[in-house]
């Protein structure tokens, strides 16, 4: 395998993006087809993601849990439309040791059931409520598709929150401020923008009354979903007999919600953000934030520009920067940029003999490839700015790319060539699903995200009265 | 169900266990045999150990990753004494769908096989050396006997560390050093007590060349290994050929170790702490470490007993202390004196009209039920000392409970009558497997820790020369 990416990211995009994950040491294949294993570095990313969103979570009073891997099959069963629409992907434990166990065991696909029919013994009255824990586990689903590392695996981390509320209208609000705190997260954190709105009917998830949404779009064309949060109403608690009795003791089914993201924003930050170097972080979950590499090592010069670089790691891990000095002396300065590049650092810094007579050193900062003079006497102030010009760039470019593959279109011809070209494609829809299943055949592209507001004109495959303008998009 | 706890520690232990994680809400059974899952209060014990832990970790250079839960049984078999070790535990997944897998699946009741069969890619030369990876994970071995939260499950949250090293001497002194750091965290964080040592041959992890242990005791008289630290010298690195290149391009097996500890802590600091009230908390881990009751609540009166109460809490958040107001209007501050107790607050602050007008509190301690009065004025500073206090005093006296339930038996009629009687029995040992298994025969103890430093006279079984002084204890 040779050292750097040698895959172009608009020739190879899927070549491109497998070789930034492996060589960037985010991930690596695991023995069995379709698992994945984290590095440290693609795990400190998502321990970023999750911290972040545990704060926001604990703020709304959120609090974390714990539920076991394996829900017996009559459980998963007891919510039939539910049910049907994962069984196809369950993984079955059918033994332990030699014994055949009685009732299958699903591994997880998702913990509605089996946090639903514990809520029913925790809740008992007004008291209780609003209940609201968030689980970090992984979820299982068998992928017989080829593995595609934090995009398409047959078990990934991720996070479910399930909440229960006295009345409707304190879920559906909560299903909003949820979906809000993930647009949060992702466009604050990981510097990708989002559109909001709801799944149509067809796409919404399995037993939620609705489900709203975020979503993006990759530099391949392709829309990619990056969270969503579900208004389950009673459609759970009737099944699983999640009831409360008022102040009056008169008793009632609760109204719940649920929400997920997970680590398949990685996914999308490579995507969005990777250059034909590699990997590019935003410096808020960048695992190292600044690399410092001493350009010379020899004799008394050496030693001096090695002094400087370790007092400027010092200063920088106190001000709460994430840095390191690249001491490997038996490598050159030339394949250290290359090899942190690769690795998507955000910002560099080179000391050289040259740049400590007068008192600066060279930074280096990766999404543009821009140089500068910082110098030495208070650079922890100076690259806590870069690092939040960085960031806020960042952003920037990815909103600027993200409109300019929003497109619209006035007619079905239209739409079909729109969607041909890649990107989201905004058509007025009669909310018909007659009409989204044809234009799902005929261009393969879904109904993404209904944004919020009504519509004016005629449905772009019917004719018939348009109730919204979706965005339509193929996905990943 | 009644809401107190009615059963007593000393007359029924086991039951008094159940309830208390029961009604303080810790945890709760799920619906598979075996399986538990953490309410929030368990949960946020166990992300206070996990935070601890990940500081002392970071500092030594370990790093997180993440591994999945299925291992290919043909993988897990490749070392042959460690399957046969796990292999009666293992629940298996056959099915994904309707479809038959391949290569039966094994859900991870360990990670060594996997994780090896990674290293062996990963690490090429001395330069990927020393490699250090922690996973907090879950580990699956199905129990067969009742369920005990926190002590016998068939899921446990743990963390397994991996490491490699080039020279045997560097992995034997990791296998100290996260030992020690171990003891750190169970003695600084949970207030408990341990032992560390060694566990004799028979009682080693199975595939490693030793294995080095901390070992508590329970009021019980029960032994609780609390976790282990394992030298796997080159056991694994030869069929997992995990080998490196030296500077001179020389290949060498590499040296490794694995660690772990579980969730099973918050059982020992339950058994250990607790009391016939029920939950006591050790400040450092506790969810809630004050809790603020306002006696009064008609009038103007009330308005002002509030107000004072909400002041201290946003005093005590301020100052980084996890306080909440109790402010349910409907139960009466003895009801709550008792809620709180159960659940095991470490401090509980009331406030009165009396306390109003001299500006003070009343301030209780669950460990020892003692109350003093606290100024209101700088309520943090005095709180913040109080809650050190309550640390350490609750490590004292579980180390003066551990030292009066260590005995020394110099026959082996004595040892006989003291393990009868609860606790550790030290005596002299031979070495030998033979008079170790006769032990256990014939009075049900095992060596649970064989503590540094050799031994002189005769061993109590066979007579022979005597080798060390383990502790020899009926165990969980
Ligand atoms: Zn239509
Ligand atoms: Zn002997």
């Amino acid at each position: 395998m040779k050292v750097g990416i040698t895959a172009s990211k608009s020739d190879d995009f899927s070549e491109w993006y497998t070789q930034v994950v492996l060589k960037a040491e985010l991930a690596d294949y695991a023995p069995v087809k379709g698992l994945i294993v984290l590095r440290p570095d693609g795990y400190s990313i998502w321990e970023s993601i999750r911290t972040s969103l545990d704060v926001k979570l604990a703020a709304r009073g959120v609090r974390n849990g714990f539920l076991p891997v394996l829900i017996p099959e009559s459980l998963l069963g007891k919510e039939k439309e539910h049910f049907a629409g994962f069984n196809p992907e369950v993984f079955w434990v059918t033994h332990s040791g030699e014994n055949k166990v009685g009732d299958r065991l699903a591994l997880r696909p998702t913990s509605e059931t089996l946090a639903y029919s514990l809520y029913s013994k925790w809740i008992k009255s007004w008291r209780d409520l609003p209940l609201r824990i968030n689980f970090w586990n992984t979820a299982l689903r068998a992928e017989i598709k080829s593995t595609k590392p934090f995009l398409r695996t047959s078990e990934f981390l991720w996070q479910e929150g399930h909440t229960v509320h006295a009345c409707s209208e304190e879920a559906e609000s909560e299903v909003a401020a949820i979906l809000e705190l993930y647009r949060e997260t992702v466009e604050g954190d990981l510097a990708i923008p989002v559109i909001t709105g709801r799944k149509s009917e067809k796409e919404k998830f399995v037993g939620a009354v609705y489900t709203t949404t975020m979503e993006s779009m990759m530099p391949d064309g392709r829309a990619l979903q990056m969270g969503t949060s579900h208004f389950l109403g009673q459609n759970f608690s009737r099944p699983f007999e999640v009831k409360f009795a008022d102040k009056d003791n008169v008793e009632h089914f609760a109204w719940q919600t649920s929400w997920g993201l997970s680590w398949r924003l990685i996914g999308a930050m490579i995507m969005v953000h990777g250059d034909d170097k590699g990997l590019v972080l935003p410096p808020k979950v960048a695992p190292l934030q600044v690399v410092i590499i001493p350009i010379s090592y020899s004799g008394e010069e050496g030693a001096q520009v090695l002094a400087a670089a370790e007092g400027m790691e010092a200063e920088l891990l106190k001000a709460g920067i994430r840095a390191r000095t690249d001491k490997r002396e038996e490598l050159t300065p030339g394949f250290k940029f290359h090899d942190w590049e690769m690795r998507g650092v955000p910002v560099r810094i080179e000391i050289g003999p040259r740049d400590l007579k007068d008192g600066s050193a060279v930074l280096a900062t990766r999404h543009d490839g821009k140089k500068s003079k910082v110098p030495l006497d208070g650079a922890a102030v100076n690259i806590e700015e870069e690092l939040c010009r960085v960031q806020t760039e960042m952003l920037g470019a990815a909103k600027r790319a993200l409109d300019g593959m929003i497109h619209d279109a006035s007619s079905y011809g239209a739409l079909t060539k729109a969607v041909e070209g890649g990107g989201f494609v905004r058509a007025a829809w009669c909310g018909g699903l007659e009409c989204e299943e044809k234009v799902k055949e005929e261009t393969g592209a879904d109904i993404r995200v209904v944004p919020e507001g009504g519509a004016e004109g005629a449905c772009i495959v019917c004719g018939g009265r348009a109730a919204s303008i979706p965005l339509f998009a193929r996905g990943y």
